[in-house]
């Protein structure tokens, strides 16, 4: 059977609710989504709001997630987002192991 | 150092644009939520759209995930999606290794 090559990769799930909407945090939120895109390792990033906010990066390797989160612009926006914008958020790493997609 | 044990259990990750707002898949997705929490290592599931939706539900197994996929009511919904409601999809499986959360 031919089977295809896969290289696992890794992705964050970040998972949030927020206090209320704040047009620093807008900003803030765009500003980070630009700057974790030019991080080395970077995949690729998916976002999704309602009662719920649920943003998913992909990246190439922990380390690539490891510099993103020590990455000191992202780590100030850490520190206003637990201080003002988050009532909570909850984080998991992990490693894609299988994908498969469906186009209309 | 006092290292506390993590169990890892898997992610469903499903980002998913939509054609139009159809009635049938508001209620189908609604009843397809109840009927994962129903199944054998269901764990939990989060949800969110907007202009995309991702929706990630999390499982004690690989073999949780297979069985819950091959479920012949969701095997129906998942002809649906195909047939009538998605634009795309994108479904990676992934495995949990590490998670953090913060509480305001």
């Amino acid at each position: 059977m031919l089977k295809t090559t896969f290289k696992p990769y890794y992705a964050v799930i970040f998972t949030s609710k927020k206090k209320k909407t704040d047009p620093t945090y807008v900003s803030m939120a765009e500003a980070m989504i630009e700057l974790a895109k030019k991080q080395p390792g970077f995949i690729d990033i998916e976002s999704a709001e309602d009662e719920i906010g649920i943003t998913v990066s992909y990246w190439e390797s922990l380390d690539a997630i490891a510099a993103w989160k020590g990455n000191s612009m992202h780590q100030i926006a850490q520190e206003m987002g637990k201080n003002d914008w988050y009532k909570y958020y909850k984080v998991k790493v992990a490693r894609i192991e299988r994908e498969y997609s469906f186009e209309a």
